[in-house]
C-alpha cells in the first residue's frame, strides 16, 4: 500500500471515529495500492482497520500476483463473499461504507449484524484524492496537453463531414497516437440542435452550415484523466451564436479568476452564474458550473452553489459554463484548473477566442 | 409502463410480501417502461407501490419527454434526491431495494427512517425478467444470428496479424455494418498465453504459429446481449492443445444436452465439471459454466454449482465450460441456449469442430 496515502486515511478515520472502512471503488483501491482490479459484480473489498489488521478481500477469478502490502483474503464464487468478510469486522465498532458499494452486500451485511452501525465513509478516501500530489499533478497535466492536441487535431477534421459517431471514433485513435491509455469519459461531440442537450449520445447527425459543435472530450493518462471542451461553428456563425458564446467565455475566464485557496466552490459557481443570469440566461444555464476530477472523471467535489467545501492548494477541477437553447443551440466552454499557493494553473490552452471552422 | 410486466411484478411483491420497491437499475426501468435513462451518479428510481402510487424520480438533467405511463417526480441537482424520496415511502412497510443501488442512497433512506425494514427486493424483477417472452426471444435470436456472422467474419481476418485490441475495433466496424448496436461487454481477444487468463484484456500482442485464439464476443440488438466463444489455431495445432479442446468440446455439448424444464441450474454445470475433471482438468475449470443473460450481459441466474433453482422454459443462458493451462493455453466455447418445453434452442450455430487457421 502507499504508506503516505494510508497514513492521512487512518489519521482522518481517527478523526471521525470510524474504526474500519470498507474501501470498494477500484479507483480509491488504485490510489492505495497501485492496482486496478476490476471485479465486475463480484464483491472486491479493502478493509481497513485501525488496528492496523488490513485485508483485501478478493474473488479468485481475479488473481493478482503481486504483493500489495496488504493481506490477500481469496475467496471462490462458490462462497459467501459477505459471511467471509463479517467474520473480520468489528461487532461493536461504526464502519465506514464505500459510497458506491452495490446495496446487495451492505444489506447483507446488516442482516448478519457485522457492526455496530453503518456510515457513508466514502468522504474520508475522496477528500484525501482531491488534493493531488506531485507526480498525479504532472499525470494530469500531461492528460490535459493531450487533450488540447487531440482537440485541436479534431477540430481541423470537422469539415470531412463525419458523423458524430464517427468524430467519436476517430477519436480514440487520436488519443492512441498520442499516447494515451483511451477516453476518460463518452466523448460528447453535439451539432446544432444536438448541442442544446447537455448529455446529448453521439448519433448520426452530419454537421450543417451555421451548426455550433460541442466537443467535450478527454483521455485517460497514467490512469489519470483529463476532460475539456469547446464549442466552435461550422461556416456561419450566427449573430445569436456568437452572443451565446461571448458570454459563456466571459462566464468561464470569471469563474476561473475566483478560484484560489480559500474561496468555497459555490463562491466559484456563483462567479459564473450570476454573469450569465445577469445576461438573461440564468435558466438556460442548467447544471453546475464543474467537477473535480483525478482518477475519476467525476472525483469528490462539485462546482456548484451547494458546495460550501473549501478550496485547497492541489485540487484539480473542471470550470464549464454552458448555455443550452433547446432546438436551437448549445455553448460549453470548459478548461481543467489546479489550484495553487495563491490562485490556480489552467491545465488547457488551447484557443477560447471563438472559432468559425471553414 | 409495460402492463403485462407491471402485473407480474406486482403479484410477485404481494406473495413476497414486500408492498413497495425501489427499482434503480437502468435495465429494468427500460424492461418496465421501454426507456432507456442513463443518470451516472445522480439517482434514479422507479418507485413500486401495491397501491398503485407508482412514480419515476428524476434528474432535471435527464429530460424525458414521453409519457411512460408512470408519474415522474422531477430534481435538481441542488435538491435531496433522497430526502424526496424519502416522503412517498411508507414509512411502516418494508421496501425492497435494488441490489446495485449504491450505498450512499441506501445509507441516507435508512437514517431518514423512510421504511420499517429493508430488503433485496431485486429477485422480484430479475427473476421475471429471466424467462423472456416471444418478443424478447426473437431479439436474442437475432443479436446471436449477428454474433454467429461476425465471428466467422473476424477469424477470417486472424492471418491480417492484428493486435488483439485492433481485431476488438475491428470487430465494432463488423457489428455496425450487420445492423448491431454494438458491444454487449468488453470482447475478449486473446493470443497464446494470454487466453490462460480467463478475464484477459485485450492489449497489443500480436499471434504466433501454435497459439490458440480465444475469441469471446457480444452485440447488443434492440436492447438485447449475445454472447458467444469459440477458440481456433493459429496454423499449428499443438497435440496438448487439440486434447483439451475436444475436452471443452464434449463438455459444452454435455451440458447442452442436459438443458431441460425441471433440471437445476447445477445439474447442468455439473454435467460439464464432471466430464473435464473426469479427464483430469477439473482445477483448470475455474469458473461457472455458464450466466442467464438478455437485457444485461449478466442477467441473473447462474449456471453453477451451487445454483439450485429450476431452469424454466423462456430462460436464456450461456454454457460456457472452458480449460486454462496458465502461461501456456486457454481454451473456451461458449452458446447461447433458449429453454423450450422438451428441451432447448440453441442460439449460435457457428461451428465447432476445431478450425486450424492458415
Amino acid at each position: 500500500m502507499k504508506q503516505n496515502r494510508l497514513e492521512k486515511v487512518l489519521n482522518d478515520m481517527k478523526e471521525k471515529n470510524i474504526p474500519q472502512l470498507i474501501v470498494t471503488d477500484p479507483s480509491s483501491i488504485f490510489y492505495l495500492t497501485g492496482k486496478w482490479i476490476h471485479p465486475g459484480e463480484r464483491m472486491l473489498v479493502l478493509y481497513i482497520n485501525l488496528d492496523g489488521n488490513h485485508k483485501l478481500f478478493i474473488n479468485e477469478l481475479f488473481p493478482v500476483y503481486e504483493d500489495l502490502g496488504v493481506e490477500k483474503v481469496w475467496f471462490k464464487d462458490t462462497d459467501d463473499s459477505v459471511e467471509l468478510l463479517a467474520k473480520y469486522i468489528h461487532k461493536d465498532h461504526v464502519i465506514g461504507i464505500d459510497k458506491n458499494w452495490p446495496s446487495k452486500f451492505l444489506l447483507k451485511l446488516i442482516q448478519l449484524n457485522a457492526a455496530k452501525s453503518y456510515v457513508n465513509g466514502s468522504d474520508i478516501i475522496d477528500k484525501i484524492r482531491m488534493k493531488k500530489d506531485e507526480e498525479e499533478r504532472e499525470f494530469m497535466r500531461r492528460a490535459s496537453k493531450i487533450n488540447d492536441e487531440a482537440i485541436e487535431r479534431l477540430i481541423n477534421i470537422i469539415p470531412e463531414g463525419l458523423t458524430e459517431k464517427e468524430m467519436g471514433q476517430r477519436l480514440l485513435k487520436i488519443y492512441e497516437e498520442l499516447g494515451a491509455e483511451g477516453f476518460s469519459f463518452e466523448t460528447i461531440i453535439a451539432y446544432g440542435a444536438n448541442a442544446a442537450d447537455p448529455h446529448h449520445e453521439g448519433d448520426n447527425s452530419k454537421v450543417k452550415e451555421g451548426d455550433c459543435v460541442i466537443i467535450d472530450i478527454g483521455c485517460k493518462y497514467k490512469s489519470y484523466c483529463s476532460d475539456m471542451t469547446r464549442t466552435v461553428f461550422y461556416k456561419n456563425l450566427p449573430e445569436k451564436s456568437e452572443e451565446i458564446y461571448n458570454i459563456v467565455l466571459e462566464a468561464n475566464k470569471r469563474a476561473i479568476n475566483t478560484v484560489k485557496p480559500g474561496v468555497r466552490f459555490c463562491d466559484i459557481d456563483k462567479a459564473a452564474r450570476d454573469y450569465i443570469e445577469s445576461k438573461g440566461y440564468g435558466k438556460y444555464f442548467t447544471h453546475r458550473t464543474g467537477h473535480s476530477i483525478g482518477i475519476d472523471v467525476h472525483d469528490l467535489g462539485d462546482v456548484s452553489s451547494i458546495n460550501t467545501d473549501i478550496v485547497e492548494p492541489g485540487m484539480i477541477f473542471s470550470i464549464e459554463p454552458g448555455i443550452y437553447l433547446p432546438g436551437e443551440v448549445g455553448v460549453r466552454i470548459e478548461d481543467l484548473v489546479l489550484v495553487t499557493e495563491d490562485n490556480c494553473e489552467v491545465l488547457n490552452s488551447f484557443t477560447k477566442d471563438v472559432l468559425r471552422i471553414e
